[in-house]
């Protein structure tokens, strides 16, 4: 499928983006009275949301809609068109179907949006005849100098603006990763994996077809969002390569990216053909792009979410001197194993450190690395510990187990490596952390990852994170001594 | 560290071991009136567990202690020592100071009791002192025929038993894995974690030092042991390799073992040195030794217990057709990528089997495989498409992948998978299923685990665990090929 490329990045539409996510005014056309239509949701999600701007629900055969909300009716004024609207209109949903979306543009267009989120499908992902329908739209939008995002979207979702202008049941959980999805399904489905893993993002948009605003636009948007820190991506297919690496070039250096691609395999590109129509291109050539832009590659889902979560809370891991801080020998000797795995091995406990550590620990705790403290730790050894190592001047990163004893509350714990990361963290040295035990854990971690630490329920994902916050620092490091 | 090798299994200590699991009789040696003491907990967590057998705890110095159960103080009566207990032991749980372990151990003995669990610690991970003390103990109970479970263990845990022998917090879930852990502190994490994702448990066993009872004894009792299916084991060092190859080799024909060995980096196998004293051994080493014994080798705990979740549900898969199921395009895409990265590639679904899917999806639907029935795929569409692959000759295994819509209630979807598996379980295909929906599926899943079904929340992690049901598959197999 060959699309209508522009080949280069529209700057100015960078900057015009900005009236999509943080819209004061949104119209919803196409909404409809009947609660099982899309067009109705989107006005249902964006009161749920608690959007404080206005909404504008645009439907010629209805006077006003009624929406329930949290049990309540809440009856909208509708107009005709979105001509009718005395105010300026932000971002334009189209939710009306494909046949009869031409004119509706059109209406857009004159009344001057500042951008379309189209969520209508049936365009190029159907074949030539909605190719045909979708290059004639681009052309129009284009000459109005209109960012259309999609079409063939969930919608748009910017959390700090309380914004879901989409069918997604609900705002993300909140923090600072923008996430891009090239999957509508994805976007739906995890938004409430992010509640359930406190993965707080800022926002969410779904790219669909990228008829018109691509990847590229969208990334660069992001690095100069300052609700967000790190961008995650889930990629099917990039056409617009080139402009693609261009935008991760000049992001990187400022934010981290983190991406999964799917269809890396030979059958999953195939797949991929037929999900998006993405030419998914050969894995080597995607493998040297990123790496050109330093953007860091992911094969999974909790892997992208693990990592991102990390990259959003923590600075980079500036150096390799990583320290495992741990009750457990078990948990500890997993992690050595992940460390080696994952490019960031272990070395020994510089000796002032276990010097240090020696003075609380019993004698038959180890302080090589990892510091297994035994089962005897309290919450104020994990502190000290923790303390001492993020402050020794050789220690580049520090990630601390937690397997559940009977002589610890995990939320003692939690709160006592909180304390020390708040009195710590300008340092500028990443803390990672695992809580082993389950249900028992879960208040703990949850309230960590509250609190800005990243918190995973095993050793193996603690150190996976590190060694991303290190990719990234190497990425840093190299681009410093480059320059 | 040079432990008491027998250098062949005892055939008739794996059958004496089942009076320590299925013990109707327990003696808690050093049942503190202190509730900090551990062996204040061990008698609470027997309580607590809800165990139907007879407790006997005793303490020299009390005639009777109180232990609160959910809010309730109960007393019990003490006894002076193991030998005065009216009945017969069958299990003896020690936690008594390691000092005085001796003439505890001669009670035991002269008792006649059934096993000895020795919790307590101070032995020979803590040196050659401890080493010799443990040796002396090992010399006793050999000599009196009396397997020795430990010492240093967290205990010995039996869930249909409903015998929490151990100062762990409570039972696992229940179901058909046996855990023989070589580390304590992550069991107990574990048990929480096994609650939270409803990983079923038949028995949990630390195997601390080991220098009586070891992993190959343990191994052939749960190869005969009705209420397991399942054998997953967390493995610092094997010291007695001959007779673990020799466990593994007879036990892997009839149920599946799968492994978690730490300490296969270098660094790793240093950090076993000091926690457990293990020799790691060279990876290599182990590697062919799991191999030769079907063992399956995984890299981190959740792999561990993802895998062995679907091994104590699902039959093995016999061939290496496989058919992922979908509504959501990327999810499908992340699987075709994960089943090529773990050896099972997909291939084209049978044509007999696309016409049939035909029949019901819409036109811009994938039957090629992954068949993406789109996002309109209502839980009917799930359930026959499900049906018709598993029904399916060419079919082999059956991936089901669930993105969370707004048309479908995932609990539906769930329900429906339920029926299908239950009408088609008898052909012997496996079945594994992803719920991708964070809070909106946790339900749903938890559900669907509760009745037989493994799900998981990524696609990728439902296609591992697959592949090691393929890998079960291949192993058997290849014995019969060679048989």
């Amino acid at each position: 499928m060959i699309r209508m490329r522009i080949p280069h990045i529209r700057y100015d539409y960078v900057k015009k983006l900005h009236r999509a996510f943080k819209a004061k005014t949104v119209a919803i056309i196409g909404a409809s009275r009947n609660p099982n239509k899309i067009g109705h949701q989107v006005v249902k999600r964006l009161l749920e949301g608690g959007y404080q701007g206005k909404i504008f629900p645009v439907n010629p055969k209805a006077n006003k809609i009624e929406v329930e909300v949290n049990g309540k009716k809440i009856p909208l004024k509708c107009y005709k068109s979105v001509k009718e609207i005395p105010d300026d209109i932000d971002l334009a949903v189209i939710c009306v179907p494909a046949q009869i979306v031409k004119p509706v543009v059109q209406d857009c267009i004159e009344k001057k949006v500042g951008a379309i989120a189209m969520i209508t499908a049936g365009f190029s992902e159907v074949g030539p005849e909605g190719k045909k329908l979708e290059d004639e739209i681009v052309t129009m939008v284009r000459k109005a100098g209109i960012p259309l995002i999609g079409p063939n979207i969930v919608g748009v979702i910017d959390a700090p603006n309380k914004m879901n202008a989409s069918f997604a049941f609900s705002l993300p959980y909140p923090g600072k990763i923008a996430f891009i999805s090239q999957s509508g399904a994805l976007i739906i489905g995890l938004i409430g994996w992010t509640h359930e893993h406190k993965i707080g993002m800022s926002t969410i948009v779904s790219v669909g077809n990228k008829a018109d605003v691509d990847f590229s636009e969208f990334i660069l948007y992001f690095k100069d969002d300052p609700d967000t820190n790190c961008i995650a991506m889930y990629i099917e297919g990039v056409d617009a390569g080139p402009e693609f690496v261009e935008a991760c070039r000049k992001t990187t250096p400022i934010k981290p990216i983190i991406a999964c691609k799917a269809g890396m395999s030979e059958r999953g590109a195939l797949a991929t053909m037929s999900h998006t129509g993405s030419m998914a291109g050969s894995a080597r050539i995607y493998d040297a792009a990123f790496k050109k832009a330093g953007v860091i590659r992911v094969e999974s889902l909790d892997e992208l979410f693990d990592g991102a979560l990390a990259l959003s809370l923590m600075p980079p891991m500036k150096g390799d001197n990583l320290i495992v801080i741990t009750n457990g020998g078990g948990a500890g000797v997993l992690a050595t194993d992940s460390a080696e795995k994952f490019g960031i091995p272990l070395r020994d406990t510089p000796e002032d450190l276990q010097k240090e550590i020696r003075k609380f620990v019993p004698w038959f705790a180890s302080t090589k690395n990892p510091i297994d403290m035994t089962g005897m730790a309290t919450d104020e050894w994990y502190a000290r510990a923790t303390e001492l190592a993020l402050q020794n001047s050789k220690v580049d990163g520090v990630i601390v187990l937690y397997c559940h004893t009977a002589i610890t509350s995990p939320m003692e714990v939690a709160k006592a490596l909180y304390e020390v990361w708040e009195r710590n963290k300008h340092l500028g040295k990443p803390l990672t952390v695992s809580f082993i035990g389950g249900i028992e854990c879960e208040k703990a971690s949850a309230w960590l990852k509250e609190h800005g630490i990243p918190c995973y329920p095993e050793p193996y994902r603690a150190v996976r994170a590190m060694a991303i916050l290190r990719q990234y620092g190497r990425f840093l490091e190299k681009l410093k001594g480059s320059s």
